[in-house]
């Protein structure tokens, strides 16, 4: 018990530190971090009421909103387990998500989806049994009509501020650190997608190596504008809670109303990346708010006037590394390798990483192999997902689906997804490797490779490119550039051009472009 | 296994990341990430080969080396204890260290009082049975002579090259990080030392919490120059090789020797305070070396000079907080909390603090109380002292034996050792309040306080003051002074003048000032 530290003692002792420092931005509401404290005793005393204990789920279904850290927070005070779910999805996947995780307690923000779904006010209500898409799920057995009337549902505004109000607040019983706290989904396997469970001591973990490697201060304040249920947004918003600094919540990206509010409570750090940094710039093309507040890596002229430039080691260079939701967040840091040769940086310093075989014989440098890790930072495994955790935890690694190399100056590269290997004759070509290249091309703006099925080599190399405006280019020169510079059987046999290459996240679709263009016949899957 | 991450992960991973890296430089001594490796892994076979398994414990006695590094991470890879002993201390004292831990190996230097101690160059090789100093305590039981015959002794230098040559690489299995890895001797309870352990996770949580506030990257160097038994030089020892950078080894602290090494390792930080830095700075007083690369706190025009001023929190303004040993180093940080109400600071970012009465409640803000903690960087207990394990950590919280009160700004003062708290009339008066205020005085040097038994009061307060060269001052001066600045009860009822405080480490001897000058009485005692 000495050795533990959940979310919610990180709260505790800040309420006690920092009682005049303010926690939570959202809209109106302001909280230090007294008041945080107190409004998640009565959250996790109203949750506990309504039959959360320890392991229960609790749901959250809406956008950013600092409901979002409270619920977290109030679940790691029961040991309880909180997930915010992506509110963009259809409702056949929110349906997915509600048998799959069986919450006690379901939060949601008013949306034609979410009526739908919330009993009352739906289809639900009608009594109808329904479908329940992925039910061979282990946690789907119950169908979503009985979970649906099961769980508490409780609206998010008024009805939740009526329910947090009328929570008791206890003393609670310490909560071991080791315990998920937080579930995400995350990539799908076999066709469904998982949640992966993270412990207190995980993201406590993850949230130290990012105070080091953005050298975070207390007078850190974040701005969650990207999503909260996407690791991405989460791990800065916890790292700013581990540190004592400010959350300011938004509800989704809106340029004009980010600076505004990077004006007023002194932003330090946003979820921006190119195109959002662009709008940004547009929306504030005036100089009307004053961004200098925002420490930032350089971007453009523009935007590097309107910021200040941020010497930490996140944004020293190129800001990232390679991570996913079941690390915690980022396993490797490019700033942690300065002038590498690896396109990943190195390990924080908080885990290892190994390159392994299928054996689990760990590969010498310059060899490709899947990317594996141990650390403090690492999840729990996926919620009711026992084959897949096995599977996934072979050899006692965690073994991330990501392909990757070290190479001779021990940094890290990643390849691709394994699941996205090609193989062209006996050889294996990653699309990423061959994205890189063709990317590098000067009337290139955008490129995504896959695998076509083939018949006399099993497959074939497609390169999917969109042109920089104004620019012409041919197929057969940029099968040409490819050649120049990586081994023949990596070049693609054809391009196609296209106006945009579909995204999920950061990332190529690679299910829609397959279906587009014909891909298929990848040996991993 | 898939979360823990021992002080020998650190290194194996370090070994693959960063091939290129000095890790150690000690004399003519250079290795890289990948050669200390390999060492250690030698070092722990024939560690092995002496029957160091899990939990057997492995002593040095002797001055810095990198040595005590490779004995420590050869201890972590085989889950066995290390304690770098106190090789100042006198042959007594190092008897009792060695009853008490019983080691299986000791690694020594050879010095009058080492040489008098291993078995076949001393008294011991008589064979007559010794008497064990503190032979009351539980590992205490065997006498020293039997402990020394049955511990195997490896002499620093060329034997312990050829120990280590000789020993066998493995793959060692994995050893979970919540297993104590290092043993550190620290206050005495009941009139004798106690080995305070230390697990990996404590070491790497106390590090993460180090690279946080000192802003630590991977070119950071750390000259070794304090004691490596006392936790202030081995905690950023351990910190520097958490980030993977490179630690230089110096025997004891030398001022031209430091000087040479700062500019020929290009260190950025060794261990000085006050009057080191003077000595340093008289010691290149002709520029002869150059320093700017120590990133410094300030401390006099010629050492700012010299060297580069830091901005991280540890430096930007009163380097430190509250520490000891048994929270893995520090527990608070000056500089978490810049211009705070309290002498020490805000929290660790992964520790909690309270102030706690006797009966364990939590005192509220102004209250003097027990400094207790819990949190990721504490220690595993005392060595083999259940009982006094079970005091320390009543009521799920660990007491530091130290008094402290929380400020209404959340921040914390370190009011002084519980056990030197002096009752005077029905008040309570703690010499450190005392002491901060006398030393504020224009004409005072340094200053210490103690508690006189009196037959009316209990106790009286006593100062003990050390005058400013040339200055003159009077006893009933420096009463006025306090009188007029704190309660009237806490002034001094006598003021002696002396030529200087008897130190233990950074602190008064109260010990000492105690016998000289007629101390006694304290009610904690």
């Amino acid at each position: 018990m000495i050795h533990d530290l959940t979310l919610s003692d990180v709260l505790s002792e800040h309420a006690r530190s920092r009682p005049a420092t303010t926690a939570v931005v959202d809209g109106d509401l302001r909280l230090t971090y007294p008041q945080l404290d107190a409004r998640v005793s009565r959250l996790a005393g109203a949750l506990a009421g309504r039959g959360v204990t320890a392991g229960e789920r609790v749901l959250w279904l809406g956008q950013n909103s600092h409901a979002v850290l409270e619920l977290l927070l109030a679940c790691s005070r029961l040991g309880a387990i909180f997930c915010p779910a992506n509110w963009r999805q259809a409702a056949g996947e929110l349906r997915f998500v509600l048998a799959d995780l069986e919450p006690r307690v379901v939060v949601w923000e008013h949306s034609e989806t979410t009526a739908a779904l919330a009993p009352g006010t739906g289809p639900v209500e009608a009594g109808a049994p329904e479908a329940v898409a992925g039910g061979s799920a282990p946690g789907a057995a119950a169908g979503f009509a009985e979970v649906g009337r099961a769980a508490s549902w409780v609206r998010a505004g008024e009805e939740y501020e009526e329910f947090l109000a009328f929570g008791e607040m206890h003393d609670f019983p310490p909560v071991a650190d080791t315990l998920p706290v937080l579930a995400l989904y995350t990539a799908a396997f076999a066709g469904r997608p998982n949640a992966a469970l993270l412990s207190s001591a995980a993201l406590v973990a993850h949230s130290s190596s990012l105070l080091v490697v953005r050298q975070m201060e207390p007078d850190f304040t974040f701005l969650a504008n990207g999503p909260l249920f996407h690791v991405g947004t989460m791990m800065f918003c916890l790292a700013t809670l581990q540190i004592g600094g400010t959350n300011v919540f938004m509800p989704a990206f809106d340029a004009e109303e980010l600076c505004r509010l990077v004006d007023a409570e002194k932003v330090t750090q946003a979820f921006l990346f190119g195109q959002m940094i662009d709008a940004v710039v547009a929306a504030n093309s005036g100089g009307k708010y004053d961004l200098s507040s925002l420490r930032f890596v350089a971007h453009s002229a523009e935007w590097d006037e309107m910021t200040t430039p941020d010497d930490s080691p996140w944004c020293r260079s190129k800001m990232g590394g390679y991570g996913q939701t079941e690390v915690g967040g980022m396993l490797t840091f490019l700033g942690l390798a300065p002038g590498a040769a690896g396109f990943a940086g190195r390990p924080s310093p908080l885990v290892q990483v190994r390159i392994l075989a299928p054996d689990g014989a760990e590969l010498p440098p310059g060899e490709v192999g899947e990317i594996c890790a141990r650390g403090k930072s690492l999840f729990s495994g996926y919620f009711a997902r026992p084959d897949l955790n096995a599977a996934k935890g072979a050899y006692g690694w965690h073994h991330t689906g990501d392909l990757g190399r070290r190479e001779s100056d021990g940094t890290i590269t990643f390849i691709g997804p394994k699941l996205r290997m090609i193989k062209s004759g006996n050889e294996n070509v990653y699309p990423a490797e061959v994205e890189r290249v063709l990317k590098a091309h000067p009337a290139v703006a955008d490129a995504a490779v896959i695998g076509v099925p083939d018949e006399r080599w099993h497959q074939a190399v497609k390169a999917v490119v969109v042109p920089r405006p104004g620019e012409t280019i041919t197929e057969q020169d940029l099968i040409e550039h490819v050649r120049t510079t990586l081994a023949g059987y990596k070049k693609p046999r054809e391009v196609v051009f296209a106006e945009a290459v579909p995204k999920k996240g950061f990332t190529p679709d690679y299910d829609a472009l397959d279906e587009q263009y014909g891909g298929g016949g990848y040996p991993g899957v």
